[in-house]
């Protein structure tokens, strides 16, 4: 008999890039396409997606692609994904919004994007994906409880309990509740937030903390920096800018493309005059304007990092800012959120952060709403989603606190795929998986040369030695020139560099090259360069070597 | 007449690299001389210290260099500093442990240390220096309470006031109390966690800490990863040792050497017989061991790093391992201790970090701690010390809620001196500072080509164009060879390249070069292939151009 099987093609043991296929028979769903930014240790690369090639093998039976929700590491990999196959893509409004306008900006049209509501649910060949209502950082984040021959198998995307949130976005408990009591085969839930004890704080105290702090700030200009697509957030500063009389401008890409998308769509409600071009800010006063930008990551070519290293024209900053980062640092961005900091108070700016005040909340559930979750759900089988490895564990661990089996979960691994029954989960096999870098107008992967050469080259830098060699003797007869970007400081360089050449000119000299072909003969310069540079400066410089045939005099 | 001067010459509006002078007439004397380490905006890099040209210039005056305590951002560029000057040194028993491990590396002899206790009072020319003991993550960590024409300065040093520290080290608030009953003209006080609320949890927590889950572990064998020079810590762990009959074995280098000094100078108090060395660990069983290791910092090259990553054959880890992070990670550090963490749940480890447990506790005051601090010191003038930017203005607005006026608060900044009176605090101006890079054998600075060439190589990689040229006609007669690095992926790449040859050829040929010389020439060739590959794979490698004169046939 047919199982159903899952495979894990991104977003377990890692963040971001998230992708689940679900398979049964001769259908297939995919949750999520997500994208990861790359990190120190892929220099130069743009971004990371999955690699999909068993999506492309597959491309007959995939039936959908379904959006949890509209965060990059949810839906960055779409055009990536539409690129290489042809799929109707389910999600809610504002999931939709944002992959059209990254449609839009990657000039892709007849894309088949169909919108759907909690409650909404779509007959995917073997599958019935009901979408839920849950709350998150976003509007329009749901759930997903899909019934397969296998049973119901629900997937909680990314997810809060938020009791009190901003809008309609409240976690549909009690559908998770009917859900649950009816029998889950399998949950596989979000683990990001695993290691917080008790509750996530509620988007809604957010707005109180703003709401005392504009009362306090009187005068002064205010500058809010978040994610552009926390929309109930933007919703929040909106509603006060109403209420302290101020107006609102939005600067940043991403910040103007998402709030255009959100007035449009009706997620974001603002009176149209409430809102002033960036360009425009000069007609008011400071104490009649709240700027909302970009930059809260402290991201190098954002609006408020430009504004603070005063390289951004539009926006001026000085002692009558004031500027809230309503945001917490993504692990990896606190030196450059540090940086930002540091800069807005240098310009006498009041600077206003998680630190000192409740002007952030997390959209991800914290242990006791996760516990609140498998209590509802009590499904047979468990898989940790969305984490770091040390995430999964400890989820699995507060799995099994709760009474599971350790028998019944299962640790995802990328490229790894689990069949499940009503009986049985297993790990059945791998498929191709993996991550492709995307570089410019290329791709790569992690262990190319490319990243390796770029890490020894941003650490000791290069020197190119180009070396004379008779075209008769093959002999060297000449002192060897060399080019060193990266490598020595000024104070020294002349010296080394005229050591070099001698010593690398007599080593040679030394040596029979006659017989050698091109790649020995440049080995061979390579190894006397090496040599000589790291006895003489501790430092081991890539070295290019180029030979030049020279005929005799 | 004349008046006290206080230079900064590092630790101000940065973290690391502390140093202060004081000087009154033909007096001189330093506070600290501390490294930071270089982060990825200095790639290649091994160390940060101070420019002390404004000391080389001063020699004769210096009439002591002054210790607070023995972390490497107080010490590390000791060293460096002997190098260029002549100087007794004044410090507790362990900071000049740590220095002397240092000298004896930089293989210096002749070095004039003196070992002080709290109490001691120095004479050094117009100074009159006291040590008074405070609290910090280290022992023998003292603020200096400094007798001056000017009145009295004191200089916290880093510090926490712990009420039940592990040892002696109770911060004497006693006498800081004295001392600020009698005036203090200036207090000099460390700002680094003036942003946490409340008091800094006490070292003896983590000691229970410890010993409850040290009951709890049992069969398990147990490896603590913290920093060397945490020598209270150390003695937690040794007397729960002996408690729980287990033997203690250090490792990484680091961690032997200190705790090496330490028992030696009689600041870590066992019997021989507890420790055991590494390379004997087989000789017992899991439950009779406890592994104390460096590497809490996820540092690279660090014990605990490589046994995660199963590089480190002395201790190979497994699932009746219990690793324990006694350690809150350094801004810019998280994601390489994510990386350990999950490497260790990888192998199937029990992994105990802050997060989780209270196995760590800060050695730097909180703001509660730094408000007992000021109103006992009640000092005239305050300047905030050692702490990024956006602590120094955050301690300043704490002292101004404590009463103080802002016309007596000064915000440092590196270069900068201040005239201190008993009636005036005022900045006078700047002197010679900033950093030098230690690389290699080599020293630069942050400007450099050398560090800018770097970034860029390890973006996007270089490339070498040889151009071959006629001697004769000056004009470009073959296509010209591309050697690159770090640019371009296996799949593109020969094509790529190869149209790049015909089209750089091309662009030349169509070019007069004829009266370019060199350096022209040579930038000719760089735009040709800098034009030809963003348009063609939007990156923007380095080009080296390399020419090459040839006779023609």
């Amino acid at each position: 008999m047919e199982n159903l099987k899952i495979s894990f093609l991104g977003g377990v043991g890692e963040i971001g890039k998230n992708m689940t296929v679900l398979e049964y028979g001769k259908d297939m769903i995919i949750i999520d396409s997500g994208l990861a930014f790359a990190d120190e240790e892929l220099p130069g690369v743009d971004l990371v997606v999955q690699d999909i090639s068993y999506l492309i093998e597959n491309k007959s039976k995939i039936r959908g692609l379904f959006i949890t929700h509209g965060h990059e590491d949810h839906i960055g990999a779409v055009p990536y994904l539409l690129d290489n196959i042809k799929t109707p893509i389910y999600g809610s409004r504002v999931s939709l919004g944002l992959i059209e306008n990254k449609l839009k900006e990657a000039k892709k049209s007849n894309v088949m994007l169909k919108s759907v509501k909690a409650g909404s649910v779509i007959v995917a060949g073997n599958f019935k994906v009901e979408f839920v209502q849950v709350t998150h950082s976003i509007p329009g984040a749901m759930a997903l409880a899909i019934t397969t021959p296998a049973g119901v198998v629900v997937h909680t995307g990314d997810f809060k309990i938020d009791f009190t949130p901003v809008g309609n976005d409240v976690c549909d408990l009690k559908r998770l509740a009917e859900i649950g009591k009816k029998g889950v085969t399998l949950l596989l839930a979000e683990s990001t937030n695993v290691e917080r004890e008790g509750f996530s704080m509620s988007e809604s105290v957010v707005g109180k903390t703003f709401d005392e702090l504009f009362a306090k700030i009187k005068d002064k200009r205010i500058i809010i920096a978040t994610f552009a697509s926390n929309i109930s957030r933007l919703q929040q500063i909106i509603d006060l800018a109403v209420k302290y009389k101020r107006k609102i401008a939005f600067t940043g890409r991403s910040m103007v493309n998402v709030s255009d998308m959100a007035i449009k769509i009706g997620e974001l409600r603002c009176n149209k005059d409430l809102i002033i071009d960036i360009d425009k800010i000069d007609k008011f006063e400071d104490k009649e304007l709240i700027i909302i930008s970009t930059g809260s990551q402290g991201e190098s070519m954002s609006a408020l990092t430009r504004m603070a290293s005063d390289n951004f024209p539009k926006v001026k900053l000085n002692e009558n800012d004031v500027v809230i980062l309503s945001s917490a640092p993504i692990p990896g961005n606190e030196k450059s959120i540090n940086t930002v900091i540091n800069n807005l108070y240098r310009k006498d700016c009041q600077v206003i952060y998680n630190e000192l005040a409740d002007v952030h909340a997390s959209g991800h559930a914290y242990k006791e709403e996760l516990k609140i979750l498998h209590s509802l759900i009590k499904p047979k089988f468990f898989i940790p989603v969305h984490g770091e490895y040390r995430h999964l564990k400890n989820h699995q661990n507060l799995a099994k606190e709760l009474g599971m089996k350790q028998r019944n979960i299962i640790i995802p691994e990328i490229g790894m795929q689990v069949e499940v029954s009503r009986e049985v989960l297993k790990i059945c096999g791998t498929v191709p998986a993996g991550e492709i870098l995307i570089d410019g107008t290329g791709m790569g992967d992690r262990d190319s040369n490319v990243i390796r050469d770029r890490l020894a080259l941003g650490q000791d830098g290069v020197c190119v030695v180009v070396v004379p060699i008779s075209r008769a003797s093959r002999q060297i007869v000449g002192l060897p020139d060399i080019i060193s970007r990266g490598f020595i400081y000024q104070d020294e360089a002349n010296e080394i560099i005229a050591d070099a050449k001698e010593a690398i000119f007599k080593n040679l000299q030394n040596q029979d090259l006659k017989n050698l072909d091109g790649a020995e003969l440049r080995g061979t310069i390579r190894k006397a360069s090496t040599n000589f540079f790291f006895k003489n400066t501790k430092r081991k410089p890539m070295i290019i070597s180029v030979v030049v045939e020279v005929d005799d005099l």
